[in-house]
């Protein structure tokens, strides 16, 4: 396994696979390696015949300095596991690579960037879809892996690549849970032992939901309801959205349900004591694609 | 000489034209092709195996829907021309392929793009860095070739390229002009004969400052002072802007010239009559770097 810092010479080796006739996988990170990426590690294995992962937390697409200061780094576990992985290729720009002086372009997906966690984090999928515009013409893959935890993050970048006409396809992996629920997080690492407890109330809202859909309920209203009332059980949850939206374009589903609706959550977990430092509460996320038509 | 509408189709030559190892440059125009423009074809035969040229008027980059209609087409003499030329592919995709239903992603490089034709063309430069970005991503060449008359546009699109790690050289080629020094524009096309006269302003009034910088003039003011003269000899000029600028970063210049120096114009010239309709004014630019130290 290789580690490459330098565009061009990641650019080069790209060129090198690409005239060998090898099909070439990335799979962009902000490290913390979980089994969550080492599924889309998995997923991108089965498509390609190099699979490499690129390693960057990008300050550009935190809206708080606090949260990419706490933001872990776990690099030496990391690159055990990439290698563990079968994982052909490191790259590992620093931020001077990324971002050098001057640097003054960002790319926007306007409308699909508005709500949810666009909403709640003003700048931040400008700073996604920045960065892995930078990283896929860095590595010029033939295809990226995305989680789709981050259901909008790929619904945007989705967007981009389709509206840029960038040639790489988009690959969508489904969330890895642990055994009791709770969505793989590089965030979940941050959580005490009681928050961990009660960060449940996420999937639990969400299974939730999709219980009373099973069930024939088609009303968006008290489908929330359900979700708030079960995120209400864990003291310190506090939602900042829970919202039903259209899986494409991300609109407003309709008041009742008809046609599979997106169920997306953002949920704070807040520390043991009230006078924490900022950066002590934990913001997770999660969703499903509700099916009424089922 | 072929003719391509369609983003897949364009790509795949694309991929054939590299697995075969041939060297590709694309020239990006908005038709009405002059000298000017078959200058860039030029400048890119001397560096790749095909030249292509794409033709496409980017609704984006136009702040005026006056100016956008009557900007020139001339389809059938811009393929003859081409085709004399030796061009390899026409790219000339319809505005629903390059912005298809949904299209939300702009590419904007944000300081760069705020002076000068920025400054007078508000959301120009993004409508420039988007559609380029598009093109470049279809047509994946090696090179692309721009002109320098349009400098801040190709400064922008230097900055984009660099920036987005888009691994594609772009070249600057020197402005072409009539035997009397205006610079080729597919606007000059638009001026009636009295306006085409006094057009010649735009060179005059540069070479006035080139020959005073070259007389030992380093004074900023005194050097705009002979460009506003200049421009004032012709009563159907009026100066959009006229500004001394850092040719790499485009800050303003200091008030005494040390370095070498951007001095960029753009003049309106108006129609014959000022119940004229809109659109009747034409905007012409240009520009030259002064090199006090020579």
């Amino acid at each position: 396994m290789q580690v490459i810092r330098n565009i061009r010479e990641v650019q080069a080796r790209a060129d090198a696979e690409r005239a060998a006739g090898r099909r070439l996988a990335l799979v962009p990170t902000m490290g913390a390696l979980h089994a969550g990426h080492l599924s889309l590690v998995d997923a991108a294995r089965e498509r390609a015949d190099r699979v490499w992962v690129s390693i960057f937390v990008n300050p550009t697409q935190f809206d708080d300095p606090a949260d990419l200061e706490a933001y872990p780094r776990t690099w030496e576990s990391d690159l055990e596991a990439c290698r563990k992985a079968g994982v052909d290729v490191v790259f590992a720009p620093l931020a001077s690579e990324m971002y050098p002086e001057g640097a003054d372009t960002v790319v926007e997906v306007l409308e699909l960037s508005k709500p949810l966690c666009g909403a709640a984090r003003p700048g931040h999928f400008r700073g996604v879809t920045t960065i892995v515009a930078k990283l896929l013409l860095a590595t010029k893959p033939h295809l990226a892996v995305f989680g789709q935890k981050d259901f909008q993050q790929l619904a945007v970048i989705r967007r981009m690549v389709r509206d840029l006409n960038l040639d790489v396809e988009i690959v969508g992996a489904p969330t890895v849970r642990e055994a009791d629920g709770l969505a793989l997080s590089s965030r979940n690492l941050r959580l005490d032992a009681e928050a961990r407890r009660q960060a449940l109330v996420l999937s639990r809202a969400l299974d939730a939901a999709e219980g009373a859909v099973s069930a024939g309920e088609r009303d968006g209203e008290r489908l929330l309801s359900l979700v708030r009332e079960e995120i209400a059980r864990a003291p310190r949850a506090r939602i900042d959205y829970a919202e039903l939206r259209d899986p494409d374009t991300l609109a407003r589903a309709p008041d009742r349900l008809g046609a599979a609706t997106l169920l997306a959550l953002a949920v704070f977990l807040d520390p043991a004591s009230p006078g924490a430092p900022p950066g002590g509460a934990v913001r997770l996320i999660d969703n499903r694609v509700l099916q009424p038509s089922d």
